[in-house]
């Protein structure tokens, strides 16, 4: 046994995972890094923006899923949005194309599709990834409950703003903390919004 | 007196308990336990999943309820999505059984109900607990008010993201923080979902 | 100045005030408090449970309220359940006696209303104390608007699981991390709900 | 490299930002400071409330914006409960006057909309900064869509009790913890709201 303040450094796999027949899906919370920035104050700012990171592997047999034919798809901050805004007779559609606007542009690109299924309970999530070097198109279709969608929607909510970075404003140490109160400017709340 | 960092190590108990005349329930999380992980990297993996544990004790008089006699129902982060999902006029059923696909299958079971009251105001909760050897049955009636319910979706909503484990997703220290800004790369999102 | 982790130990008062022509309406949640189990395993149980604390205040003048005239009401959990699926039309009231089924049962009281306004654009919270020992009976008036309202369900659905405890429950070091991988047992989870 | 817990002591930068055509608007809460309050016992209250800033950038190019021509829009707790109550067909207009009640009244202004398209499928968010003495008028639009607001709804309702200095409440080492529990006292949730 370890303490879990001493060599756990950290890194937690804790996925929502949803198993069916033909594939599985797996959802996981990829935090944002931070870089030092460059004014004289210090303090962090976000290198590479967090996301909710969608796992998906086909089945290959009874309850047995072949990681190595996985594709993942990362849902920003506003897809994410786009989801847990979803009423329950609607749908969304995510394109992805890692080469957007370069001249490989529609090389490879990925489809996500959340639709709500006819008579609402529940939905249809899938994954289409196309290669158009090597010809390839794969596709992976998960139905998904409304129990399911409840719990993906409540936890997408929960991981947003730790995604975006905000669960870091709280979690310092507080600033501003005198010795004795200052007088109290009744219009102090304006200075931030007047003061360039 | 003693410093709650100290000794009082952790173990908090704090149930929401609902009374009623014949019985009550008591609603706690319990959270997912945890192993270090095989590959090199470290880090952690969920070992057992958590879950809301909902206990029943029938009362054995005026505001007396026998402990010795609770029964005990388990949701999973997925019946909690069903649960929290709930409309004033739904309902929702769930069947446990621990030899479930295995030869004592059906000897024992246990079967929870949440049924919106006719009116829309308030829900009955219910458990069966069925022994097939001992040729037993008990039942477990819980009248709930909308403002109890409510209590329920928002401490289940809250401790949803918790037993599924995604609150140590935060509570780590911070990765990937250097010590001067690298060139930010505007694709460098899209890397995550198409390096495999 | 001084270091927040240092003297300025926990005790923090951040209220949230609705300012009115006749009295104010100040906010401010109650944590619970806890006591050591007086099993061998040791850890805490709730001692007192947590509130909302209403606190009203009446005018004195312009955007002048008196502190000594001032009067409370707990909210308890379930009556935090109430006012958060409180709708645009609905109402609620909530009556304290603190002799309860006691002999002087009557001769205090406390009744808290919340009452949507016509046309649905906000609320009405009042208060009556009457005290029939003194013949007194007084009475605060608050009109809330819908973003006032918005606020204190927003707050109060955040402060719910911190007046009840369940923070706690996430706030702890893991348990149950051992130095390798156990055996998953795939059941596992079934053991607590049907181990008494 | 260096240590979170080491010098990057607290300031963190993580703006939500949404990118138009014309202007940008970039989003993030500004937590209230706390000074010692003059009681004996000691502990912190708010000195300055929080808010969440909005920052609204001309474009002067294709993804080029000037920072050097912002402009700021402080959202108070209740004007930040306005928002996340709004409805798909709803608007909302909040109005800062920094002179408000002084003989410099009306001089400058900054005025908010936020309003839902037709069609019911996102808002336009405008701010408009007047300076009387200036004689000048400045005006952002910047077109929202469903999945960006349901971003900041949900970003403002994390914030929103940060904002309000209510995750301070919790952060705190427990009070109240005894060695052994003392007799428990029924009554003893009313002690808060009878005793002056």
């Amino acid at each position: 046994d370890f303490a879990a303040t001493g060599n756990a450094n950290g890194r937690v796999s804790a996925p929502y995972t949803i198993y069916k027949g033909k594939a599985l899906l797996s959802i996981s919370p990829v935090l944002p890094t931070f870089v030092k920035m460059d004014s004289d104050i210090g303090g962090l700012k976000v290198n590479r923006r967090g996301s909710m990171m969608l796992t998906f592997c086909p089945a290959i047999g009874e309850r047995k899923y072949d990681w190595e034919q996985r594709q993942k798809f990362a849902l920003s901050p506003t897809e994410v949005g786009s989801l847990i805004s979803m009423g329950a007779h609607d749908a969304s559609e995510f394109f992805h194309d890692p080469s957007m606007k370069s001249s490989n542009a529609g090389q490879l690109s990925k489809k996500l599709c959340i639709k709500a299924l006819d008579g609402g309970n529940g939905y249809m999530i899938s994954l289409t990834v196309t290669n158009n070097i090597l010809k390839s198109n794969e596709r992976f279709n998960i139905p998904v409950t409304t129990a399911e969608f409840a719990v993906l929607k409540t936890a997408c909510s929960f991981a947003l703003p730790h995604i975006m970075g905000w669960d870091r404003l709280t979690n310092q140490s507080p600033k501003g903390i005198k010795g004795s109160p200052s007088k109290v400017n009744p219009k102090q709340h304006f200075d931030l919004e007047w003061d360039r």
